[in-house]
């Protein structure tokens, strides 16, 4: 390996060269994604009644399903520039390891502070609360790495930023913690004495850790009760996979320069922030007929919402105060395993990817945890770069496709996104190190009370 | 700053640019560092001596005084291009912030899972060890940083690689532990049962947690008691100075891609080798009369060894089984406060920079934690990097100087080594960030129980 390749191992764009404009899908997708709902007249969300809780032109891209070219405003463009154009990097060392005749490029998103993806969106939703005029947002975050970018995009714009984070959380994994109140964020661990919803769940159940579910419905009470703050998230919403569409289009740029054609484009999938925005600009191809690409969804199978879930309306949150929201979902009664270690708990998954993934444009596997942390072992010792447990969903199965190449022959160039470290995540590879990590896939009655709790909506 | 700058945010160079030679700054001094002494005989140690610790190929790099450039390995050189080259960046965001008309660039080296510059000679040891046909290597870490360094470049070359980890740290940072065991190093707190100055000590003081001194001895023991391996160091020697050139070399071709002609060089300094590495092709110049800079070494107050040490030979290790350096040094036997969590704690400098400090071609100043801690906040907000407690000295002067630059107007172009992330040093941001931490600068009668441990000899 030691010729000047003529791919290099990493792709940088020039600050130039970045895209200057978010790609929606939604605008080349004949069929649209199903409206969120209003939970108590099962009518499709207003505007107004969105606002409330969500920034004005947050509001008015949720609702936008035809303008495909959406402008980055300069303030989010020169931010970005701080750690963006991230490299895509040909895995030249992994393909020698697995002895693969595929070709390997990951898009590496966690070269920045609040180490993955999230930083794009989390930015973007800060950036048009200030212009606003808002005082601050709120938000929940679970592992914290959405609580992270946002403290950081919030710092920098001089916004106020409060985070409900879940309680065991919050006690276990005080670094990431700590970060956040290094920028500036308070962290509440939830569910806390601040808002009723807290309040109520505390008195239920005096010794709860805490839940996702619990922690949105907290942020969400305090956004609207609070002059000045609206509340943001990091996932699932239409705007958040409109601004993670950064990702895709600079490899798509980087790929294009290099004249190199994907065969396979592969992401982890929770709620499906990274997923859909690694695909937007390809799924486009896709939906006009310019292109094809095997487009392949990664979702842990202790929580596996594409492969065993069902199309439905759903709550977003357990605490039942967001609007329904049409998905592949487990339902928001689903509890994953308090083994799994390796993120992407959500119940549900973006509507606009549940809408394609219905449409038969993308597929979903389902990978069990220890062949991840295996997976992200082999990834660490070759390619350098600790990852994630989330984003080794996808580092699996792109390994698997890479095995599949070598037995067949195959020359597949296979991109997948590598959304971030796992600095904040030795716990579960100290579990890995230790042999003490276990599989869990639910079993059908595993999952019944999730598809219980299903509303009768829509 | 919305307009596309004429220098990027990042300056990034291609993989051709990346250097081929390391540069050795030693060739081009005219008074030479010191040589190593055989504490034994106090003669200087020999090729054949060290060769019995070192490898081959490195004691021979340790001793040359004379080749200015020695090429890099292409295996290296792949290795590298993992991670390389780094970025430099203008510190757009910084300059804004403090209304300073000074222009701001750091060389960033965190963007490796090992979080330093570390990887840049941990790579070049393992490959030599390698190449000798070696089983393994054997060092020391304290926080971390460079066991975890050792432990990717040996992951990657196929060596075993056995690290001796200060036991208060090995207890207290579990998370670089577990990174270190993903990456297949086997991680021994010391004081171990496994050699015998670690059971001496166990013996001796059995409730010990351990110094950075005794686990440099008994990987020292480690490494000449069993064949096929070899001890290995990340700071200090000639060698890691050399290795760690390619930090300057970068910056400097970076820099001159652009035109940029630095006044002022900083860095932070510990043992000496991101420092060392930084300003090597810079002192070059310096040494040959071609060019002037101010060059700034920054070190902890409460472990001045530059400041407030003196020059003379000494003990590199408390166990006194390494060969004797002469540098400006508090002594082995003087003990860093416990307050102290900035990092930086080695009570010795470089021989290398301990001989041009001595010249008068570079400069010291010393700065206090909660001072430095303040600066990485500060930093961390504008620039969106969580920087490393010991790259924060380095932020800390270069914030400082241009704070002078606003007062008298001076457009000075400083340019500062970002030598890490802080992931795993959130503990002392808690402390901080709790109002908790204490600085602490040594009286002169603190400073005399190291003074006193300082040999005769040399």
């Amino acid at each position: 390996m030691s010729e000047e390749k003529k791919i290099p191992y990493k792709i940088y764009l020039s600050e130039e060269e970045m895209p200057r404009e978010w790609y929606n899908v939604r605008a080349d997708m004949t069929k649209k994604p199903a409206p969120l709902l209003n939970p108590g007249t099962g009518k499709p969300m207003t505007a107004e009644e969105l606002g409330a809780v969500f920034c004005k032109e947050l509001v008015d891209q949720e609702l936008d399903n035809d303008t495909a070219y959406i402008p980055i405003p300069d303030e989010i463009r020169d931010f970005y520039k701080m750690y963006r154009p991230s490299p895509l990097v040909r895995a030249y060392c992994l393909e020698e390891k697995l002895q693969t005749p595929a070709r390997i490029y990951y898009k590496f998103e966690g070269n920045n502070t609040s180490g993955s993806h999230k930083l794009n969106s989390a930015i973007a939703q800060a950036y048009y609360a200030k212009k606003q005029g808002l005082k601050g947002v709120t938000t929940e975050t679970g592992a914290g790495q959405w609580g992270t970018a946002l403290s950081m995009a919030c710092a920098y714009l001089g916004l106020d930023c409060r985070v409900y984070m879940v309680k065991v959380s919050y006690e276990q994994k005080p670094f990431r913690r700590e970060v956040m109140r290094t920028y500036g964020a308070s962290v509440t661990p939830s569910p806390s004495e601040l808002t009723s919803v807290g309040r109520k769940i505390l008195a239920e159940h005096p010794g709860t850790t805490g839940s996702l579910g619990c922690a949105i419905s907290e942020a969400v009470e305090d956004a609207v009760s609070h002059e000045g703050y609206r509340y943001v998230l990091g996932s699932v919403l239409n705007q958040v996979l409109l601004h993670q569409s950064v990702i895709g289009l600079e490899t798509k740029i980087a790929l294009d320069k290099y004249g190199i054609k994907p065969d396979m484009i592969i992401g982890c999938a929770g709620g499906g922030s990274n997923l859909g925005g690694l695909i937007s600009p390809f799924m486009g191809e896709k939906l006009r007929g310019e292109a094809d690409y095997d487009i392949v969804a990664v979702e842990p199978a202790s929580c596996p919402s594409l492969t065993r879930g069902r199309y439905a309306y759903d709550y977003c949150d357990t605490g039942k105060v967001c609007p329904l929201a049409k998905m592949y979902t487990l339902g928001s009664g689903f509890i994953p395993s308090p083994n799994h270690a390796g993120g992407l708990r959500y119940h549900g998954m973006s509507p606009v990817l549940s809408e394609l993934y219905d449409q038969g444009l993308m597929r979903a596997v389902s990978v069990e945890q220890t062949s991840v942390f295996e997976a992200a072992e082999l990834f660490a010792r070759v390619e350098g770069i600790l990852p994630a447990p989330e984003s080794s969903h996808a580092i699996r199965a792109a390994i698997d496709e890479a095995l599949r190449c070598k037995e067949t022959g195959e020359e597949k160039t296979i991109v997948f996104g590598l959304t971030g470290t796992g600095y904040f995540d030795m716990v579960a590879y100290e579990k890995y190190n230790n042999g003490e990590m276990q599989d869990y896939i639910p079993t059908d009655e595993d999952l019944k009370p999730g598809f219980d709790s299903l509303p009768a909506i829509g």
